[in-house]
C-alpha cells in the first residue's frame, strides 16, 4: 500500500521520488502517481490533479529538485526548467514563491548547490506540515466536547503537505474524542465537498454527512450544527475573508442562529495589500461549470450562468480566525 | 408542432385525447405524449413525468374521463378505475380531491353522466388556468420596472393547467416589459431550477441566468436581485411557508439585503389544520439523491446524507403572499 494511504497524506517526498494522489479521479478511483520526472508534476498542477495553494508550492519545490537532478549540474538548464515549473499555474502565489526560494538558495550557498536547494525544499515541506499541526493545536480550543461541525469545500490532507487547515483541526479534534461528526456541503459547482471532503472523512474514519448547498439553512434550523469551520483563499487586513463560493451565505446563516463561525488559515493567506474585502478580486468562471456537473449536462446546454468562484465574508460575521500563531478574535487588525 | 409548444403549456385536453410533456426527459428531449388511455396518465403521474399539485389534479380528472369512455356505461368499472387513478400518488391531495369531484358530479346529475363529469373536469382545468391569471394580475403590482427576479425550483406552465404560479407572474411581467431577467437557482438535489425553469425561460424568451445554490449570497451582495419570487407547497395559518429545500435560506439572505421576498400560491395551498410551521411535517428523502445527481455519482457511493425535501420559512421573512384573490401582507392570519 502506498505510504500516502498508510499515513493519509496527499503528497510525499521519499528522497528520490515524488508521490501524489491523482485528485481528478477521486472519489471514484484512488490512484497514486510516483515520479522522478518534473514534467509529470507540472502537468499534474496544470490538470488540477494536485490542487490547494500549499500543496502546489511544495510540489513545485520538489519538481525543481527533480529538474536539478536531470540537468546534471547545468545550472542554466535548471533555471530554465524551474521557471517553467513556476508558471504551471500563474495565479498560485505559493508556486512562484517556492521556486524563488530554491533559486535564492542556490545563489547563496557555498559548496554543492543540490544540498542547498534540497534542504530548502524539505524546509518548505516541513514548515507546511508543522503549520498544519500548530493550527490544529490552537483550533482544538474552540471545539466543544461531543460536537458536530459544518465545513465547506476541501481543506484537508489533499491540499497541504500535512493534515490540512480546517479539516486538520477537525481530524485532531475527532482523534481526541471531542468531535462527533462533520457535515460537509457539496460545494457546487465543482463539488469539492462531495468528492474530496467526503472521501477524506471516509479515509480518516470520521463520521461524515453530505448535504446539498441548498440545505444549510434547514440543517441549522434543525439544531444540528455546533460550529462552522472552513478555510480561506485570501484574508484582508480587516479580516474580510475570500473563500469558496457559498462561504458567505454559511456565515449569514450561522449569524442568524448564533452558531460560531471559524476560519482556519496560515499566515501566508493574509494579504497585506488588501485593506478590506473590496480589494480582493473575485474570479468569475465559465457558464459551463454550472450547466454541467462533473462532465454531465444538468441544464439546457449553453445556459447563461452566474458563476463566481469565491465570495467575501465580512469580518463581523467571523467569530475567530485560527492561524499557526494562535486564535485571533475581532476586531481584526492585521 | 404540438399545441403544447405552440402555446407553452404543460397539459392540454382537446376534447378527445390528453396531451402532456414528458417532464422526466427535460431539458434534453422535448417529447409530447398524446393519449386516450387513462393508464398512461396514471403511469406518468407515478413516474413524475407529470408533477406539481395542480397539474396532477387536472391530469387525474381527464384520466377519469378517459376511463369513463373506456368503461362504456359500466359505472362500477369506472368507479373502480377512478379509485386507481386517485391512488397514483397518495400524498397528492389535489388528485383525490379532483376524482371525488367527478364521482360526486356523476351521482348528482340527471341525464347522461358523461356530460356531468366532463363539465366538472373542464371546470377543474379552467379554474386552475384562471387562478394562474389572477395571481399573475395581482403579482404584477409588486414587480418594479426594469427589474431582475430570483426564483427557486419550478413553478411555471409545467406544474399547472395555466401559466403557473410564481413563474406565471414573472412571465406576464416580462410580456409587459417590466421584468428584465430571471435568476434561477439550480435547486439541488433534483435540480428542478436547472432542468425545468431554465428550459421554461428559454421557451418563453425570458432572459434567464442559472446559478448554483451556493452562489445566492454573492448574487445578492453583488446587487443583482430586485426581488425574490417563488411558490409554496403548504402555508400555515400564521403564514409560515413550506417550500422546496433552499427557500428558507433565500429568505434569510433576502432579509439581510432588504430584498422583498414574495410567495405566490393559490388558496388551495393553505392548510387550515396547520397553526404554524411546526405543524407542517418535512419529508426526508434518500441519501442517494445527494450522492448522485441525475443518475450520475458525484460523491463516494453510499455516503450518509442530510436530505430534507422541504424547509419552512417563518412568516416574518415573507414580504407578501400573492393569491388568486389578492396580495396579502403581514401579519398573516388565515
Amino acid at each position: 500500500m502506498s505510504i500516502l494511504f498508510q499515513q493519509n497524506r496527499g503528497l510525499w517526498w521519499d528522497g528520490d521520488s515524488f508521490h501524489f494522489i491523482e485528485q481528478t479521479l477521486l472519489p471514484f478511483t484512488e490512484k497514486v502517481i510516483v515520479t522522478r520526472d518534473w514534467r509529470v508534476i507540472v502537468d499534474a498542477i496544470k490538470r488540477l490533479a494536485i490542487r490547494g495553494a500549499p500543496a502546489i508550492g511544495v510540489s513545485g519545490a520538489y519538481a525543481s529538485i527533480l529538474a536539478f537532478r536531470e540537468a546534471k549540474g547545468e545550472m542554466n538548464q535548471w533555471r530554465e526548467w524551474s521557471s517553467l515549473i513556476a508558471k504551471a499555474r500563474p495565479t498560485a502565489v505559493n508556486l512562484s514563491w517556492a521556486i524563488q526560494k530554491l533559486l535564492d538558495a542556490s545563489d547563496q550557498f557555498e559548496g554543492n548547490p543540490e544540498d542547498a536547494i534540497l534542504a530548502t525544499a524539505n524546509k518548505i515541506a516541513s514548515d507546511d506540515e508543522a503549520m498544519c499541526e500548530q493550527m490544529a493545536e490552537h483550533g482544538l480550543e474552540v471545539v466543544p466536547e461531543g460536537s458536530s461541525a459544518l465545513t465547506h469545500c476541501n481543506t484537508g490532507f489533499l491540499v497541504t503537505y500535512g493534515i490540512g487547515t480546517s479539516l486538520g483541526v477537525l481530524r485532531r479534534a475527532h482523534e481526541k474524542g471531542r468531535l462527533e461528526q462533520v457535515y460537509a456541503c457539496e460545494a457546487r459547482p465543482l463539488g469539492q465537498g462531495a468528492r474530496l471532503t467526503m472521501w477524506e472523512l471516509g479515509r480518516l474514519g470520521i463520521p461524515g454527512t453530505l448535504l446539498c448547498d441548498s440545505a444549510v439553512g434547514r440543517l441549522m434550523q434543525d439544531g444540528k450544527v455546533d460550529f462552522v469551520m472552513l478555510g480561506a483563499d485570501r484574508i484582508a487586513r480587516n479580516g474580510d475573508t475570500a473563500n469558496k463560493i457559498g462561504t458567505f451565505q454559511l456565515a449569514v446563516l450561522a449569524d442568524r442562529f448564533h452558531i460560531p463561525f471559524y476560519v482556519v488559515a496560515p499566515s501566508s493567506t493574509f494579504d497585506p495589500a488588501a485593506r478590506n474585502g473590496d480589494d480582493i478580486p473575485v474570479e468569475y468562471r465559465s457558464d459551463e461549470e454550472v450547466w454541467k456537473y462533473q462532465g454531465n449536462q444538468v441544464a439546457p446546454a449553453g445556459s447563461g450562468a452566474y458563476n463566481p468562484a469565491f465570495d467575501v465574508t465580512p469580518n463581523e460575521l467571523i467569530s475567530a480566525i485560527i492561524r499557526e500563531d494562535g486564535i485571533i478574535k475581532p476586531p481584526y487588525r492585521f
